[in-house]
């Protein structure tokens, strides 16, 4: 008989443990040892913030699977409190501490999989000490345990995925909240003018947010902005991002990638073939880019734990695909949901692009209860390739970014997406769905049978004599319009030619629809004309935008 | 100058005026008319059954726009209560009667457009001419008089898209339904396990549904069934199904296709070439079989007429792709969802198929308000491409199918659902998302890794000598369980093993993972066993389906 394999596993939450599982499936003799320095495995890090304010009643609902639990379904050998301290490659072994007792043993391993996740990164000011931060449930326990003591104020640094769930849950808790973030908008995932309307959202929900604005010092009660004001801080939450756990990796001479993660190949093997890496702690391959990325998402960390167990028991293997990055975070039912790179990123790197935005309602709009949601598509102006897209509204955004996703996984054009055949009835959808409407609107562009401009791009047009013109209702004009715009709602526009003969024009409407069709009126009529993308609303948005980034 | 192009549109609803706004879009000069036999043009026909109870409550938000808007912003001739009669193709003329006058005048064209839909089909029965339809606007005008005179009880004939929403509004109203139904389950789109989901709940509501049943007679007040049975109906729908209306263009000669729509090819030219024809008259090539269907759906009919209009135009047009057939329909909060092929249909053909079927949460199950549905993928076993997938339940449902349809339009593999990255929050979704989960379903069918029966055929292995093994727990055995089935929890497995060694069993959980797991420990160690697809929930539905198959 063969010896059965011997595998430890560090880090038991995502993606060890769904290592750990794959493979118990693959190999019922396999010996397979997890190690975990928390006192806990299997949590649901993603559901930790809901459980201050009680939106998840039950610390124990949390707890997806125990060290019985996964002995019992999986003869998995779970040890809690024991933390890997260091890798032996030529012996193949690892040393371990037991965090209670603080003996050390030595495990020796066939396959090494490294799943240490990422750690938060912490302020290092004076007095930062007593800030806290939101990881395992360890860290849960400490937060509830202070939010016993009654704290009528809190301080959140960061303004991403974790620094905006904390401050709902505290917000919901009758915390009032300070958030401070050191750029000017929120979630670097999406672009200004669709991140404001988080911003908005989370203003109007009590939440004080200051941009371009960090820590400098903490007291016991208060801190002191970088402004120099000092407000009061009864508990601060740090979630400033995360750093790949890469210690153990490095002490053990394990390539390290340039975005400081621990490298791997498409199998998630690290430089040392008997050693594997998963989850938030491994570089990942950027699918725009083609360079390696950070990026730290539950999917993922699931997906690769699986993919290791397949590779170790040499089981058939799906080479990781380089990934996407699609997230999603929600603010007290407003979903910000993004996939791809922003335009932002792609700006910076100089490459052409073609944006659109639109702001359909979730479904039919004659059906009760339809709400208006925020899209934008970024697409490769050369090759029609989608490079990324970002939703922000109630619901139906997660589905939209989903399909995005989804096409662009499969390498679908933009243009296709008009193509795609999306299931319609009045409560789910539009006879053309928000993503086949992308899809229209940037063939449109792609065939230069439209020119738009963006937000961002008016003022040059201003500066270079176009005149901007309103085909809203006069109505709507009146109730908010840019200065110095000329309104011909658009239903009269072909009786008012003669007054824009000669001229160029930007047209606008509210989201970019009617501005559509009078582009098109004014174009085969010889006037010279584009058609501001995403309407008034996105140029609004954009400039609401500005205002924090001063 | 050169003479502008004349065209004429017959029907002035979804595909006929998508046509029409969209080459004006192109051509500012064509002479544009359309013509509509009823009085509306540009309704929603979808919204149609939603105001008989209210839930849409205005009767003018189902009017997206009137032929006054349409001449307003696009300069179209909209002639209402205009009916076509006659084409002339060699004079390249249409005669036209005006339904209120009774005149009749002759049209030219240089292109004509054929949107005229599809047409009940009614009951022809003695007394029948009661029977009211639910197509356009007057039919509902007619409904909502009828309504006036306070009915209390119905009967809807035909049990798919419309007679589900008809039931469900009229219920709404605090009208006693029946629904007849001619064959064994509701919506052909689906399983009868699948099916049988929105049968239970329709019967929930109140609805008294009928299978196999149809009517033999109408009295003023009452209608015979073939059963004998007489019950009362003050009203009568009928919702037994649409036929393309394809009266003018078969009078004029042209090609009817071999499921008696018009044919047209892939740019929806008829068999002549100024002749073009969209919507649901028209007929489409189906995505998995490559032969012509019918497909009477919103989002085809806008797209081809989109499609049209750049085609008479000469702009570039995007052949029309294969229809999947994407549809959804909504039971009180239960959608009901489809794409592609059903198992049932698959099977007439002889075809090689995987089929998974798996019960998801729509996000997290940790996070409040998670509910469960019921997804099914069918896959060709040969390539591991998709052939259809459908969905049941609450929200999320949609989202899932959207999903799989722009996999299927895409053309990825059923196993690469796996490597999808979608948008997870606890709100939203999972780490393993339900997609995800089909996908790795498929992959371990797909690989030999697990072999998996169906469970319209569990019968035909226990006929066969297998053994019937619930690895759910004593409780949920005990709650409901298989008859003859033996009860061994999964946690417990491993140290019952004797019981099992040498026999052949079906392995079933509650909906399938934990039978996974089982089933792999049980064939490493050396027992023959096979996976219950779905597990109980989806053996319980399908025998309940079989409850109404008599
Ligand atoms: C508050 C919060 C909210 C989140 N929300 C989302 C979300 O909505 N969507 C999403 O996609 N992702 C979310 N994430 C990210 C997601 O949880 C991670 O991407 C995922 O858990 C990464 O898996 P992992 O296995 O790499 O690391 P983890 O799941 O963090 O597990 C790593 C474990 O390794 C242990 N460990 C580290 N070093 C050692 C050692 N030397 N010895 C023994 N054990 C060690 C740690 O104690 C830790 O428990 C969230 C994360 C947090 C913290
Ligand atoms: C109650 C109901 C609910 C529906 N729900 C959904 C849904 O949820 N999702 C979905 O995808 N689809 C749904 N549909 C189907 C969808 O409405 C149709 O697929 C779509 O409208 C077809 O477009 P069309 O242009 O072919 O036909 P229509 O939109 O029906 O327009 C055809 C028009 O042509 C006119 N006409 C016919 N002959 C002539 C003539 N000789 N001269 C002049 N005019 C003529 C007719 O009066 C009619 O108004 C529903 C349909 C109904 C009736
Ligand atoms: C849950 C956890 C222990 C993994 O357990 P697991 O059994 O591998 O994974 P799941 O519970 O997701 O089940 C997936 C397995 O069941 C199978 N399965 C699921 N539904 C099934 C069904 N209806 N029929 C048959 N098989 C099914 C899947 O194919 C898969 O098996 P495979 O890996 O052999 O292909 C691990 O992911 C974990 O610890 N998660 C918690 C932490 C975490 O993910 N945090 C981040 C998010 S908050
Ligand atoms: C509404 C109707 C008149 C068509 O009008 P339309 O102007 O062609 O279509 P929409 O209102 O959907 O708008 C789509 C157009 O606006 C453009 N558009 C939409 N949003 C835009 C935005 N934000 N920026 C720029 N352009 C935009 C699209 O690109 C498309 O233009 P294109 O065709 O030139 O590419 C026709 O579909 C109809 O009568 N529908 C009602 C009947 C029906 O559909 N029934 C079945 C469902 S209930």
């Amino acid at each position: 008989m063969v010896r059965p394999k011997k595998i430890v596993v560090i880090g038991g939450v995502a993606g060890g443990m769904s290592a750990a599982t794959r493979l118990r499936r693959l190999d019922e003799q396999a010996d397979i040892v997890v190690l975990e320095r928390s006192g806990y495995v299997s949590f649901a890090n993603c559901g930790l913030p809901y459980h201050l304010s009680g939106t998840i009643e039950q610390r124990s609902s949390l707890m997806l699977q125990t060290p019985a639990s996964l002995a019992a379904r999986f003869a998995l050998d779970v040890r809690v409190k024991s933390e890997a301290v260091e890798i032996n490659r030529d012996a193949k072994t690892v040393i371990v501490r037991n965090l209670e007792t603080k003996n050390e043993y030595v495990e020796s391993y066939d396959f090494l999989i490294l799943s240490p996740g990422a750690a938060p990164v912490m302020p290092g000011q004076p007095g930062a000490e007593r800030a806290m931060s939101m990881r395992d449930i360890e860290d849960l326990d400490r937060a509830m345990a202070w939010l016993e003591s009654k704290p009528t104020t809190a301080l959140v640094l960061g303004g991403g995925f974790i620094g905006i769930e904390v401050a709902e849950n505290l917000v919901k808790r009758g915390i009032q909240v300070t958030l401070l973030q050191r750029g000017n908008q929120l979630m670097k995932n999406l672009d200004p003018e669709m991140a404001v309307m988080l911003t908005t959202r989370m203003r109007a929900a009590g939440v004080d947010l200051r941009f371009n604005t960090t820590a400098r010092e903490f007291t016991k009660k208060t801190v002191t902005l970088s402004t120099g004001e000092e407000i009061s801080a009864d508990v601060i939450f740090s979630a400033m991002g995360v750093r790949p756990e890469i210690g153990l990796a490095q002490l053990a001479g394990l390539r390290i990638g340039e975005n400081g993660g621990i490298w791997v190949d498409a199998e998630q093997r690290t430089s040392d073939p008997s050693i594997f890496a998963v989850g938030d702690a491994a570089e990942k391959t950027d699918s725009i880019s083609g360079e390696p990325r950070l990026a730290t998402l539950a999917g993922l960390a699931n997906r690769h734990g699986h993919s290791v167990a397949n590779a170790i028991a040499q089981a058939p293997v799906v080479p990781a695909t380089p990934a996407l990055g699609t997230s999603i975070v929600t603010f007290e039912g407003l979903a910000a949901a993004s996939v791809g790179w922003t335009e932002t990123a792609l700006r910076a790197e100089s490459r052409n692009i073609r944006i659109v935005h639109a702001h359909p309602a979730n479904h039919a709009a004659y059906y009760p209860g339809a709400e208006t949601m925020r899209l934008k598509l970024i697409v490769d102006a050369d090759t029609d390739k989608i490079l990324g897209a970002q939703g922000v509204g109630g619901s139906g955004v997660d589905k939209r970014i989903d399909v995005i996703a989804t096409a662009m996984f499969a390498g679908i054009t933009a243009s296709n997406l008009a193509q795609l055949e999306l299931a319609y009835d009045p409560q789910h959808g539009s006879a053309k769905d928000p993503v086949n409407m992308l899809g229209y609107i940037n063939r449109n562009i792609a065939e230069g049978f439209t020119r738009t401009i963006e937000w961002h791009q008016l003022e040059l047009f201003r500066n270079e004599g176009w005149e901007i013109l309103d085909v809203r209702t006069v109505g709507e004009h009146r109730f908010g319009a840019m200065p110095e715009s000329i309104n011909i709602p658009l239903d009269t526009l072909r009786e008012n030619l003669e007054h824009l003969r000669g001229k160029k024009v930007v047209v606008h409407c509210q989201v970019g629809q009617r501005g559509h069709t009078a582009t098109r009126i004014l174009t085969q009529e010889g006037v010279e004309a584009v058609n501001l993308d995403g309407g008034y609303l996105t140029w609004k948005a954009g400039m609401a935008s500005k205002g924090d980034q001063k």
